[in-house]
């Protein structure tokens, strides 16, 4: 299942012997080791060699290796360098502060520095609240972690986490114009993380809780919910709730079936899961079977942690119990958010007729979604090389567009429901098909639309 | 001494009559109430009336109301609104967080976020010294306060001091390319913000810490220079020092005395009067006399702060004693970093031939600037508004930017040296005169000779 891609593009800089067919062997010589040619430029050109820079995308990085000695196996063609693309763009990072004034003379800078400044501040010491209008926490948020649970990699530490929070942030600014500084802390002590998150909240107008490790995060989220004045969103859990509600709207939509009717299966209990299951629950579906690593969340299993007792008591109203595999069977709607290829071929094929599969484990889904395709009407995954990409970059940016936009002090489900219509609205009905479920993560609209919806919200909630 | 400056600028629109001269009167009038006018532009003409907006610098919002009464004093005049310019500079905040790397298409985003990113995190979880040169934190610090210090403005808390802290952040940005966060802490407990800062650390390459009152900032920047692996600044010692005794060099030069001989009396024993005098002492300074509220401190005296008790080891070799005012008799150098307004003409009547006069205290000096220069030689202040303005600004964007490019952990005494000398070099023979003893906070060359020096030293000591 592992294509080449731009995620493991590099760059060969080769020397070669100048004659007329050499940058076509090279191109060939690399394309046969299995290599996705994206570009070749010659950057140097004398009498008897030239210079060739072979630019193509691989699996990764063994894969490299070969092409490398692909191309060296060709008659005098020497590699000088491979240089991996993705790691020259992150060289420096990817954010840069800038100033949003003018600090061209002396009176820009009376006014954006000392002694202008001072008004301001002291107009901010009698009312706090003018802070959100004449600081940056107007248009700012939080994108902190711990570093203990980044992307599939796990517990890799804060620093390593940095580069997945510096693009969270270019992403907020590029879809919705939210300025988003990460956070990332060495510490993974919740009442700790609590404290940090509390006295550095003065600066910014919400906080993006983002790949913290459960059961830590629920606990870190419900305290920070409770006692800041600003929103505080988990991205994990709201962030794919909503994606993952827009896409069943329409997938329902594309097999014709109610959600109050169909049978639920959601693989995985954590963060994502949860949320998933609630904002399923307050759309009105009603037939959802949780499951853990050991099957079924049943009501007739004491558990220990308080989502799982939570799901026990909300969800599994027919009281089945056995493995994913065993409850799947007959269900109309399969949502994972758990782990790579538990399921198989088989599992798909004995799912109800129309079958929706969302198999949104990261990198590798729950299961091989062209098997799944065999079987199911609609598959979905969290791949951006297959079609459906259920990704959380379609709600946070416009989400909190609209909340910095409304000032509100707290996120509520109507938000979340709201968003994930707003997302579902995108795909036209003459658009919407079983390939085509979700927006693409560059529809322009997307976000503003995002927005506009939490706004509305917000003020009908007013009225 | 209050004059207008553009810290007070306002605009006035205004509605009036459409006359040949209806203009030229409106102007008069703002003129005639002590408005220094810089602009005036018709923004709508009709047959019988225009609107006007007039901006023009003010002493504040007393005058400004005195301003708009004499302008709607003229025949047929309103004044719509009054905006001040610099409350329209801050809405928003005066910083944005963009991407540094293209987000155009899908290729872009699978190097900046997922899947690639994971490759760069997994290099960084490999080796932890990785993240200086594949995060932001190649070129990003921290600009920390409490708030409990900011600008001659006391305790305002952490909201109001945010735009200090931006405007900062910009210069940093503007004047030597160093990107810099606002960390505006809500608590006062020393050993809260040492674990905070210390927690925060992962994104950062440096540490500046900004108006903590003191004596919180000595220890907690001693503590967080000994517990963290990037450098830690405090503005208002090392800045301070810095950019005193680059003008304090050249001042020298004017009137032909070298530092070695001078009596030095300092007022102020605060986080900047303790670093200037350590640094001075460093250069050879000899006779130098710290007064703090009570006058001298001498070695006779038992002092309970640390700080008052290394000054009382290390100045006043002759023994005085006295207030500010008796032991300034005689002085050839006067530094003030202290309050308003200490000092009057007969006092620097009293000191040497050839006095020296620093009166930097913000925004009002221990002297007026001008009643000073009847007697002294040289004179600077803080302000922007008199010759020879002693401005942080000058120091602390070229010292991070070499900081960071030398990748150094600790600040070194040879770095402050250095960064003053640098500074100083800037004013050429063919330029120092009495009246400018210091560069421009404009001098676009101050921030790279700075950073060079810094680079210099580091690399020097490495042989």
């Amino acid at each position: 299942m592992a294509n080449p891609g731009p995620g493991n593009s590099i760059t060969l800089r080769i020397d070669a012997p100048s004659n007329f067919h050499v940058t076509s062997e090279l191109a060939a010589a690399a394309a046969a080791a299995g290599a996705a040619v994206t570009a070749l430029d010659v950057v140097e050109s004398h009498p008897a060699t030239i210079v060739v820079d072979l630019t193509c995308n691989t699996t990764g990085e063994e894969h490299a290796e070969q092409i490398r000695a692909a191309v060296e196996g060709l008659q005098g063609v020497t590699v000088r360098a491979v240089s991996d693309r993705t790691f020259l763009m992150h060289l420096g990072g990817k954010l840069e502060v800038v100033p949003s004034v003018p600090l061209r003379n002396r009176d820009d800078l009376s006014r954006a520095y000392t002694p202008g400044v001072a008004r301001v501040c002291m107009a901010i010491a009698e009312d706090k609240s003018k802070a959100r209008n004449l600081t940056v926490k107007r248009n700012t948020i939080a994108v902190v972690t711990d570093g203990t649970a980044v992307l599939g990699l796990g517990d890799i530490g804060p620093e390593a986490a940095l580069p997945v929070m510096e693009g969270k942030a270019a992403l907020f600014k590029q879809f919705a114009n939210v300025d988003a500084w990460p956070v990332c802390l060495d510490t993974k002590d919740t009442e700790e993380i609590i404290k940090i998150v509390k006295a550095i909240a003065p600066v910014y107008g919400g906080v993006n809780l983002e790949d913290i490790a459960a059961p830590r995060c629920f606990e870190i989220e419900a305290r920070l919910r409770d006692e800041l004045d600003i929103p505080v969103f988990h991205d994990d859990q709201h962030g794919t709730a909503i994606v993952t509600l827009a896409a069943l709207q329409n997938a329902l939509k594309v097999v014709g079936k109610a959600i109050g009717d169909v049978r639920i299966v959601v693989s995985g209990v954590g963060a994502a899961g949860n949320a998933i299951v609630q904002l399923l629950l307050a759309e009105g579906a009603v037939d959802i079977v949780a499951c853990g690593r050991n099957g079924a969340i049943t009501r007739d299993e004491e558990y220990t942690d308080a989502h799982r007792r939570e799901l026990a008591a909300t969800t599994n109203p027919r009281g089945v119990s056995g493995t994913l595999k065993e409850v799947l069977v007959g269900a109309d709607v399969f949502i994972g958010v758990s782990a790579p290829n538990i399921l198989d071929e088989n599992d798909i094929a004995g799912m109800a007729e129309d079958a929706i599969v969302f198999a949104m484990a990261n990198p590798t889904p729950e299961v091989d979604p062209i098997v799944a395709s065999r079987h199911a009407a609609v598959v979905a995954t969290g791949r951006s090389d297959f079609p459906n990409q259920i990704n959380n970059v379609l709600a946070f940016p416009g989400f909190f567009r609209g909340l910095l936009d409304a000032g509100v002090s707290d996120i509520t489900p109507p938000m979340l429901v709201a968003a994930a219509q707003a997302i579902a609205d995108r795909v036209g009905d003459d658009e919407l098909n079983a390939s085509f479920i979700i927006p693409s993560v560059f529809d322009p609209l997307v976000a503003g639309a995002v927005a506009d919806a939490i706004v509305r919200v917000v003020e009908s909630s007013k009225e």
